[in-house]
């Protein structure tokens, strides 16, 4: 069945490619509007620290943090917007920001957002209201696409309440139709929290789709992410499992587990959009969000999400091939108690000897033969690279 | 590793198995301690559902409920007192049971349960304190396995609180040393939550090792269970891995996610120790609790744990091989909404056609081709036998 769907896939994008009037977001460069995220979108949203409380001094002071921490510098740049920047629609049925929120307009945001040298995202629902109420956007997808792309919007993230009677792949595709219209790139993000399997028909649709619905716990975060096994197949750039926003930083998870969460996403091929407060992040936060080696496994130019390789219950072996040949491999702890875990090369196809750094030290560990073995704290990781 | 772990393994239980004084519980045939446990424990357990209200009244109308509800038809036969029980050692050294709540004492309660054709079974705690500060058996490790086995106890679950400096493997081999002594078979399960992989070591020591510490929360009770996998191969007739008692009954979880927790429960072959209050549980809970056709899943001869044999991110389809050469398949949707699962019988080693019954439904479902299509509710599972 798997390899009859990914036959399948295969020659409906041979298809698309020569066929660009059916524009499968991401997919074709033949199409005038450039393809978006071949590597997974890096940014920010506002949901998972501020919920309805967006502003556009929030989003101002936001997008220079993001320069001011070095996020930018590191691959950051999508500043989005999430639920409740909308109040209304006018007499055109053009929808309108907060007036109060938003004083000066989406497009001067977004003048600025780019004057930062970064891109601006905006929310909103494929049902007549949001999941916050405000205003949906059935019936209009190619309406507001049309003001997204006047506005100078980078990126849409599309959420699924108000849903009842919907069919997903359908709706969500009158949306992808609507935006290559636009005559904008926009990266298009499904969010309808992996109702009716959006793996399986996200790729022909968006460049990212929710996969489950994440909170600021360890039990829910290592849920999410662990489950993400066998979805692997789906994902390649254009077209990413997204195993919801970051939670690093908000308070609800220890160091170790935080570490987990980003080595997790990263070996995922995630995209990695950062839900704290960027104006007032710790230093700790700041070095976790920004590694740049760890970045680079996520950033990693073959596109190819990882897989477990391994379990003996609590303890797990995730890996994820590199365009260089190497291969990023994480020791997983989801025990109660510290653990010794060895990685046999087996595993992960290597025979003989290996050269492996630790990304999270940034130590070259040096050659090993057969196998290496580390200590992994409780829910915590090791995270390493190897280089045969 | 694994492989050479498992050789040693059985080098070691060839070695016991010649010399009967080092008794690895349940092991061994020839030592005059009758073998327990070779198949996963059935029976009830105070802890879920009442926590430190234990009493004799409680203990008594428990057993008679296990009988009149029909569970000790189906297997169920331990009734176990969780902590709190005791409060005191007397001047020889002599644990002492708590007179204002077991003051027949525990030796009538033992002959009590008896009576009813069911075994008792008590708690205790590898250190000073149990983990709600009563007596542990530190040091009184023979003298107390002495106690249990002259009032007939049958059943000892022993704690890990209080332990800072004591080694697990060595704290609980004294244990597992004192019972073989106390001339008593006593099924010696050891609680220990997963510290230190109880897994590699509990087989040599005890009838069953916990492997995490469950609630009664549709995420903790599927972390535990679905992280079981890879641990099957410490589990077989008389050493059991152990992912907690069940909360069944208890009212934390929808129906379709007991079910999942029982159906989790019997592939893993899993101790079915019941959590709720069975003198006033619902004809539902009841149902799921007593279902013959499931719990011979869990009580198959041949004593293999079930695991999984494939992932499709929320998706997972489990298979436990059985006695008479079928095997029972669990379907399970760990996503939110409703899904299609398709079985394809490959996946389990069959080529061409095999009969499948569904447990739950008691249907047969006649003779199928390759592969087995299901809807399977949201948190839910089917759970099929699969014969050739």
């Amino acid at each position: 069945m798997t390899r009859k769907l990914s036959t399948l896939a295969s020659v409906v994008f041979t298809f698309l490619a020569i066929c660009p009037h059916r524009t499968a977001v991401g997919q074709s460069t033949k199409s005038p509007v450039i393809a978006v995220a071949q590597t997974p979108p890096m940014g920010w949203n506002s949901w998972n620290k501020f919920g309805c409380n967006v502003s556009e001094s929030l989003i101002r002071e936001t997008a220079d943090a993001m320069v001011s921490s070095g996020m930018r510098t590191v691959g950051y740049q999508y500043v989005n917007i999430d639920d409740c920047w909308q109040v209304s629609r006018d007499a055109q049925g053009n929808i309108v920001a907060d007036p109060a929120r938003f004083p000066s307009g989406i497009k001067a945001l977004a003048d600025y957002v780019h004057s930062k040298g970064l891109k601006l995202g905006i929310y909103t629902d494929v049902g007549a209201h949001t999941c916050e109420k405000r205003p949906g956007s059935l019936n209009y997808e190619l309406q507001d696409a049309k003001t997204y792309a006047a506005w100078g919007i980078d990126y849409v993230k599309i959420d699924w309440c108000d849903a009842d009677g919907l069919v997903p792949e359908v709706q969500y595709a009158k949306f992808r139709d609507a935006l290559a219209q636009s005559g904008r790139s926009i990266v298009f993000s499904i969010c309808n929290w992996g109702v009716k399997e959006p793996w399986k028909w996200g790729p022909l649709t968006g460049n990212l789709w929710r996969t489950d619905d994440i909170k600021d716990t360890y039990d829910r975060m290592s849920v999410i992410g662990f489950t993400q096994n066998g979805l692997e197949k789906y994902a390649g750039p254009g077209h990413w499992n997204d195993p919801d926003k970051l939670e690093v930083g908000n308070g609800g998870m220890k160091p170790d587990e935080y570490r987990t969460h980003m080595a997790l996403w990263v070996l995922l091929a995630a995209p990695l959009l950062a839900g704290n407060d960027l104006r007032t992040m710790t230093a700790e936060t700041k070095d976790l969000l920004t590694n740049p080696e760890v970045i680079a496994v996520d950033q990693d130019a073959k596109g190819v999400q990882g897989h477990r390789v391994w379990q003996e219950g609590p303890l797990e072996i995730w890996a994820k091939p590199l365009a260089n040949g190497n291969q990023a491999v994480g020791l997983f702890n989801r025990g109660e108690s510290p653990v010794k875990m060895t990685l046999d090369l087996g595993v992960i196809g290597v025979s003989g000897t290996a050269r492996l750094r630790d990304l999270f030290a940034h130590e070259n560990l040096g050659t090993i033969q057969h196998s290496y073995t580390a200590e992994v704290p409780k829910h915590g990781v090791v995270l390493v690279r190897v280089a045969q």
